[in-house]
């Protein structure tokens, strides 16, 4: 091990420019004028695993490549897939970032660059470690296979594909796509909120009315609209659909104790989004409710006129878009068949609901006992010196539901960026101390495995 | 009496076409490159009033002019006002038109054109009625003021100023600019609603904040505006600010019945807008309830990610437009403090209030035994050959109220065009037998006087 670090100590600035070198590239996924410079960036990804050794290929897909790569040591070894992605948030506003956004530069330990947390300082980190260890073993301590995606940003379609039609065979998944909870905090995620997300139409008039002609008389979609979403939530901000709550998996003891080692400060919460009071089910803490406790929010309302000034009308329809944040074992179409009800019986009359799917997917739970977990939880004590703590994550990785359901449950997501990275922003950073940290303490997971 | 209306039969075709000359300018106030012809159309309209005799000027204004003409017989004789605007509504989508806009074009009995009804058809009945009963007599059966204006389409600014600034002196106002019943139920309009308009921001965190990662705990600025919205009123659509009703004037039991001779059906209307069930309070019938009951609408309601898809979002803000249709005798300012101090009572927490003022017009009303309204009720009734009834208006007119409030409480509004006659509208028409026949009562109403 002391070797492995030591070469790690004298090469990191090798790793750092092969960092540098995919910053470089603007394999932004959305972005269709982009498209070769992502096809360039799964090149580069490919040729890293080539010179290191690696079975390694550029898999062709409707939308942008896979590259995947495989080194096999010995079939009775445990088997690591490290999940990543290559692709990229869109840079802009450009005129905000105080470097090039694909130039990547050093200030104050960070570098600066689109893509440098999200994800490619992240996975980097994990082909370094290998690398590492091979350059000084000649050898890995187990099998391991690289997914590196280049749609991430935009939905993963054809990785969803690919793993439904390839049959791999993995004991353990690590994935960096999380943040870590502090500076300071070294913590393993073991929980992801599912979504469900739908549309609301509320249908009124056949057309735009004139709202001193016909008003008092016919109802206004934008009120049945507001009386719906009211009637969604009770005044804690608790959700009223019949059976929402019902499967809702509950903390253990031990894991509500562990997550309730992370320090918490509401009040810096608060004054850092400027707002007086926070919502939601005082039973649990707000990390608890963050992490663990389903929800559901209007993520965008239109209706009527919302330009300058005023216009006196009212509108045949007003619409709003509904996400819910899923939790362990909440199903997402019977949360929608219960959403679908509930919309229908509380219609207000003199309008019709048309109600649309937009996506779902389940919520990703861990066993915090299993031996990835451990592993990891391992690895990040003797590399970070301090304990790690369990945390959840409020957001929700689609793929990492489907890699649990085609290929392997134990699922290690061990985040090294930080939440402030300014990730899908202007001034995206990573850490530079992180990505080194990052490499060792992947160098010791894969020892520990 | 014969006489005129001999000469008007004769000369028919005649004043058809200096209305159509007036048809052909396109004179549309709210598009600046539309400015000569919005002059040109001034020039037009000062021109048949000086060629009728009349003492008439173009009053330069910060906008658009105001064409002024008066023809005094005798001081100890009444003088009536007859208000009208030449400036019309922007053609738009011009490809909806089955004939130019700018070409009056006659098809089944209607004239289509772009201000046909909107209103040069109708105040050139009148000025038709002035030059009939002048070529015929020689002179008027009372003194006899045109106020035309060219700014009615965006708000009559200047004209308030001009009010404001100028005595003018007059006993009986005349317009017609709201539309008649339905065919074969000629109908004078005794009140008008007023305007309260609002715009309600509601802001939370100080930024967008990604919904996965803060859902739970932060207060949904939209859900925040929905809640505000749906507390503004009850299940039958009633306003439950307090006080909102409490200076409403109700009907007189005579008024009710007046009203009441107007035929209404529901079921038609329903079907006409494809809709299951009409609100409000049963109390009072539909058209009570359009015309004389106040009523509370959001207009326009806007938060968070409105485009195509999906956007996970808890938006900083949502704002709503909110306009309020008042009757007589509530006083704008004073159910404008009701609102803000309600607002903020049920103002959820974690959220804070904005509250904007757009524009506010006290409602109108006549009083039915007016000389002026009298007058109008005969003159109707010989014309159309049915007994004439009242009816309201929902909507507001702003510049009635000031016209009130500066020269006289007598009003009478003659409507003569329909409410099917796409005034806004793409196809805007005026019914050809109503022109006449309002150049018919025209002629009578300034004899009764």
């Amino acid at each position: 091990m002391n070797t492995i670090l030591t070469y790690l100590n004298d090469h990191y600035q090798q790793y750092l420019e092969q960092l540098n070198t995919l910053l470089r590239i603007p394999s932004v996924s959305t972005n269709p004028l982009r498209k070769s410079d992502v096809n360039a960036c799964a090149v580069a990804v490919n040729d890293l695993f080539v010179d290191m050794g690696f079975s390694s290929s550029i898999i062709q897909t409707k939308g942008h490549p896979i590259v995947f790569a495989s080194y096999d040591v010995d079939p009775s070894k445990k088997t690591v897939l490290i999940y990543g992605h290559y692709d990229v948030q869109p840079e802009d506003p450009v005129e905000l970032w105080e470097s090039p956004p694909f130039e990547p530069t050093i200030r104050d330990g960070y570098v600066y660059a689109r893509g440098a947390s999200d994800n490619k300082g992240q996975f980097m980190a994990h082909v370094s470690a290998v690398d590492a260890i091979l350059k000084t073993t000649g050898t890995l301590p187990c099998n391991v296979i690289f997914l590196i995606e280049g749609e991430e940003e935009i939905g993963s379609e054809n990785l969803f594909s690919f793993l439904k039609e390839t049959p791999i065979h993995a004991d353990i998944c690590l994935v960096s796509d999380t943040p870590m909870y502090a500076k300071g905090f070294p913590s393993l995620c073991f929980s992801l909120r599912g979504l469900l997300y739908l549309e609301v139409h509320v249908k009124g008039p056949v057309r735009d009315l004139h709202s001193g002609q016909h008003g008092g008389v016919v109802k206004n979609p934008i009120h049945a609209c507001a009386e719906l979403l009211s009637k969604l939530k009770d005044d804690s901000d608790n959700v009223t659909i019949p059976g929402f709550y019902d499967d809702v998996r509950h903390l253990t003891d031990e894991e509500r104790r562990l997550v309730a080692n992370l320090p918490i400060n509401d009040d810096a919460y608060k004054t850092s989004l400027n707002i007086s009071d926070l919502v939601g089910d005082s039973r649990f803490s707000s990390n608890e409710r963050k992490w663990f406790r389903p929800t559901l929010d209007c993520n965008g309302i239109y209706g009527g006129y919302t330009g300058e000034g005023a216009k006196t009308v009212i509108p045949s329809s007003a619409s709003m878009k509904i996400s819910m944040r899923l939790v362990s074992n909440q199903n997402p179409q019977k949360i929608k068949e219960s959403f679908v009800t509930f919309c229908h019986e509380h219609c207000p009359k003199g309008v019709t609901l048309e109600i649309h799917d937009h996506s779902s997917a389940p919520a990703f739970m861990c066993d915090p006992t299993s031996a990835g977990v451990q592993a990891g939880l391992r690895a990040l004590e003797e590399t970070f010196h301090a304990s790690p703590s369990l945390q959840g994550e409020g957001g929700s990785i689609p793929i990492i539901s489907e890699i649990q359901h085609y290929i392997t449950k134990d699922v290690v997501l061990m985040g090294l960026n930080f939440p402030d990275d300014q990730i899908h922003s202007p001034n995206e950073r990573f850490y530079l101390e992180n990505f080194k940290k990052g490499i060792e303490a992947s160098i010791r997971f894969l020892h520990y495995i």
